[in-house]
Parts: structure tokens; sequence; C-alpha cells
């Protein structure tokens, strides 16, 4: 391993420690975990916590892989055409939680380090990531925080980062297929390469140490909201939105199925429970249509 | 439009007539339609009954298309590598029934009849389709039953005709990250055109016209069984599986998501309601167990 595969795998193990033990607390259920091997290479430590009085579910990954791409991934995965060494290696942690409460949102995270080759290359070697908040009510104070404090961590790195992500965010969870965002979006990047790998891990970092400043103070204000049959409903049909994303459109998804990543841990961000009417309208002027209408026109949350 | 457009045009606004009516009068509960306009060129009539006595979900669809295809579409559809008109024309029926009782089975049925350009060129014209079935709990009767009465429509036309699109089904309807079949498979086949247009066309209604005595003496044995919660729980379980084959492997899915075909009737395919347990596991010797040993290890129904 490189020195940076190491770096990265121990700062996504100490993440991990960190969100699922004030995840948990925040829950009252603790996380279970398991660990297993890649029989490509490598494995990876899931910790799920389902069934919780917040959560119907959250699953927190790390992944440290390696394996041979296709000719057509790499291509796809880019970093340049012509790839005679095939071989990658991969650490990242992601996670996906999803609250009982319809006013509280699905958040996913996630932050990754890639190497093609022995990473020595120009444009072998990249960071990845960010986070995402998906609710299916709009507070618009809840959207402005989560990506205030992004913003912030950002912005220590350079003040164009933030606004890139955060249009990259927008454009990435897109259902094309619905013409609306996932959520209200937050930060993304990928192939970031652009400065020294020092820099790019530091402002990794950063991001990552975001993630419960950004998701915590949402979830104690929304987590014991009352909340009608009809509104619960709404989240169900918000939920199966999220399954067409990550099953049509999300590339890591795909990425994972496609390298015989395992089944379980990829597919943990699903939601345990979805909904699927035909042609669901939701009425004009409600709270439903008013989410509807900023998944369909994405806002500015920070000046 | 050309002559055959037109007859399949007909036969399967006529099997969809047939089909909703029978399936309406088992249920309860009618069938409300609605037509559409696809901005690209054609439309359809949407058949749909939701929230029924004995279906949770059914829907079944025809539409009579035209449009362009990209490249990359008209090569991945087969029918030859040299493609200069990119226009084509579609008609077909598609259905897919999710019963509320866990007993009984989810159905898939579909045949279309395709043409690029005017449909004389060699390979630019071809039938399609097929049907199958998706049980929680395996009937072996069942399996047998509907097996059987494709096998006759199918022996009408050649005894080569079944064991080969009995396999292509067992092929095509398979979860390769589950490494499991959909169901208990039935007949698929595609790009059919190796006899003359009305010799192809015959078979396509001989099947089609199977359907509903395929699956409605199904029905009547299982539609008002006594079932238990955790039942229930396994079926929304494989509810999740349904929606993980439509959405990751079926090719007519991302066709008419990639075609800008109309959402709401690409996934009026999907059930109402499923669900994902992480890591969910089945007991030994269960019933659930029998049903997934013969999704691994997919049977010859008919001797």
């Amino acid at each position: 391993m490189s020195e940076m595969l190491e770096q990265m795998s121990e700062y996504v193990h100490d993440l991990q420690d960190r969100i699922t033990t004030t995840i948990g607390e925040l829950d009252g259920v603790s996380f279970k975990e398991d660990s297993w091997e890649r029989p490509g290479g490598g494995g990876g430590r899931s910790r799920v916590l389902q069934d919780g009085n917040v959560f119907e579910k959250a699953g927190v990954g790390v992944s440290v892989v390696h394996g041979q791409l296709s000719p057509e991934a790499a291509i796809e995965m880019g970093g340049g055409q012509e790839i005679k060494d095939l071989s990658f290696k991969a650490v990242g942690l992601s996670l996906v939680m999803h609250p009982r409460n319809p006013m509280a949102p699905t958040v996913h995270c996630n932050y990754r380090y890639f190497e093609r080759g022995d990473g020595s290359e120009p444009g072998s070697w990249w960071f990845g990531g960010g986070a995402d908040l998906t609710p299916s009510y709009l507070f618009e104070e809840d959207a402005e925080h989560f990506h205030k404090v992004h913003k912030e961590a950002c912005d220590k790195h350079g003040e164009d980062l933030y606004p890139r992500f955060k249009k990259w965010c927008d454009e990435y969870f897109y259902l094309g297929h619905r013409q609306e965002a996932r959520g209200i979006g937050g930060i993304f990047f990928d192939n970031f390469n652009e400065r020294s790998p020092e820099e790019c891990f530091a402002f990794a970092k950063d991001c990552g140490d975001t993630f419960l400043p950004a998701y915590v103070p949402v979830m104690e204000r929304r987590k014991d909201m009352e909340f009608t049959e009809e509104e619960h409903l709404w989240q169900q049909i918000r939920r199966g939105r999220y399954v067409e994303f990550n099953l049509v459109w999300d590339r890591g998804t795909k990425f994972g199925l496609r390298t015989n990543g395992r089944t379980e841990s990829i597919l943990m961000s699903l939601p345990v429970t979805a909904r699927w009417e035909y042609c669901h309208e939701v009425e004009e002027g409600s709270r439903e249509a008013q989410m509807l209408d900023v998944l369909k026109h994405p806002r500015e949350w920070v000046k």
C-alpha cells in the first residue's frame, strides 16, 4: 500500500468510529459490525443500525479494496484514455442514514481515495466524495445549516471550491427520468487531484470531519416532531425515488455491482421500505408541492 | 405505419382489452385508463388497477412509438453494426401484476414488434417478448402449469422453441449481483425474425393469448390463501429484489428511460411497496430457503 492509501485508511476508520459512536448515542441503539473480504482483493468493515429509535436504517461502511479494472471501467473512471496497468486500489467511507420521522432528512456521505497502478503517473490517483441531504419535507434552516458548514470546510482550502462542488452535487444527484434532484444537495467532487496529494487529503479530511456537525443538529430538531399518516406515505414515496436514483443513476453503486463488490454493503444505502404509486400527484400549494418545487429548481442556500 | 405495425397494434390493443376485463373481474376493482403522448413521437394507453382486492398493483400498457435511436442504442439493440437510418418504430404490450397475497405470484409479460428504418432491410425488424412468473413461495403445480401452457403455445410453431426460450428466460431474468433468478421463469425471446414476418407474428400472438390461461388458474388457487405476518415480510423482501432487477438489469426499462419514454408507464412495473433488510437470512429448511434454492438452481418444469 502507498503511504496515502494507508493514511486515508486510518482516517476513514477513525471517522467511522466517531460517526457510529455519536449516531448510536443519538439513537439509543448501537451499530452492529461485520467485516467482510472481497473475493477480488481487500475487504471492509460495515456497521449497520437497523430498526433503531430514530433511524429506520443507518449504514456506515469503510472498505479498502484492490483489483483489476475492465478496460471500459478504466476509461469511464477518467484520468486519461491510454491505460496499460489496469490494477486499482481504493479506500473509502460511505454512509447513508434513513430516519423514521418524515420530518427528518436522509443523509448520504462518501469520501474515497483511488489509485490506478502504483499511483505515480499524473492523473492516476484522486480523491472524491461529498455529502448531501435528502428531506421529504423542506426546512430551510436545515438546508442552510448543512450547506453553511460544508462551505466553511471548503473555504479553508479556497473560495472557489464550495461553488464548484455545490453545483456538481446538484448535477450529480439528479434523476433524469424524473427531472428532479434527489434532495437539496450539499457538495460533491470527483477526480480531485489538482493540488498535491497532501493538500487534497487535507481537504477531504476537513469535509469528512464536517459530517457530524452538519447532520446532528438537524436531526436533533427533527427526530421527535409529530407527523401524520399522510406525511409518512409521502416519505415512503420519496424513499422510492431514493431507490431509483441509487439503482439507476449512481455511479458508485454501478461500479460496485460491476466490480463484484459486496452486494449487501453496496445496497446498505437502500431504505428499509419504499413505495411506488402510479401517477402520484401532490396538492397545489401543499408542503409536498413546496418540496418538489425545490427539487426541480435547486437553490443557493448560503449567501 | 407498415402493415405489420398496424396488425401488431390491433392485436395488442385487443389483448389489453381481454386481459384487463378478465383481471378486473377477478379482482372486483376495475382498471383505470390514461392515454399519453410521447414527446419524441407516438404514445400509449396505460391501464392500472391499484389498491384492488386481489392486486396491490396491476398495470397493462400498450404503446406505439417512433423516434430516433442513438447510435449506441442502435448497436446495442442488435441487427447489424452498420446502421445508417436510426429511425425506429415499436409497438408492444407490457404488463406486471403484483398480488396482495404472498402465496400468489407476481407475473410479467411483454410482447413487442420493432422496426428500424422502414423495416425492409434484413435484420431490421423483429418480434420479442415472453412471460415469467415470480412467486415469493414455491408451488410446484403453479410453475408446472405456467410452463406447460407456454410450451404448448411454442410447440405449435416447432418443438425447438420452448427449450430455447425457456433457457433464455432463465438467463435474462437473472440478478447477477445476487446470483439468483428473479423468479421461476417462463419464456423469453428477442430479435425473433428467423421466419417470415407472418409466421413470427403468429407465434407472438399464440404466446400472448397464453397469458390468461397461464396466470388466472394460478391466481384462483392462491388469492385467498391464509398467510402470516412473517410471510408478508418475506414477500416485501422479494418485492425489493424485483425492484433491483427492473432498475439495474432490465434492458426494456433502461431503453425506456434512455429514449425519453414515459416514466410513469415504464415504472408501472414496480410494486407499491418493497423492503430491504441488511443481510437478511432465511432459516435452513424453511419454505423461504426452498424458494431461494429454486432461484439459484433453475429447474425444468415440463418433461
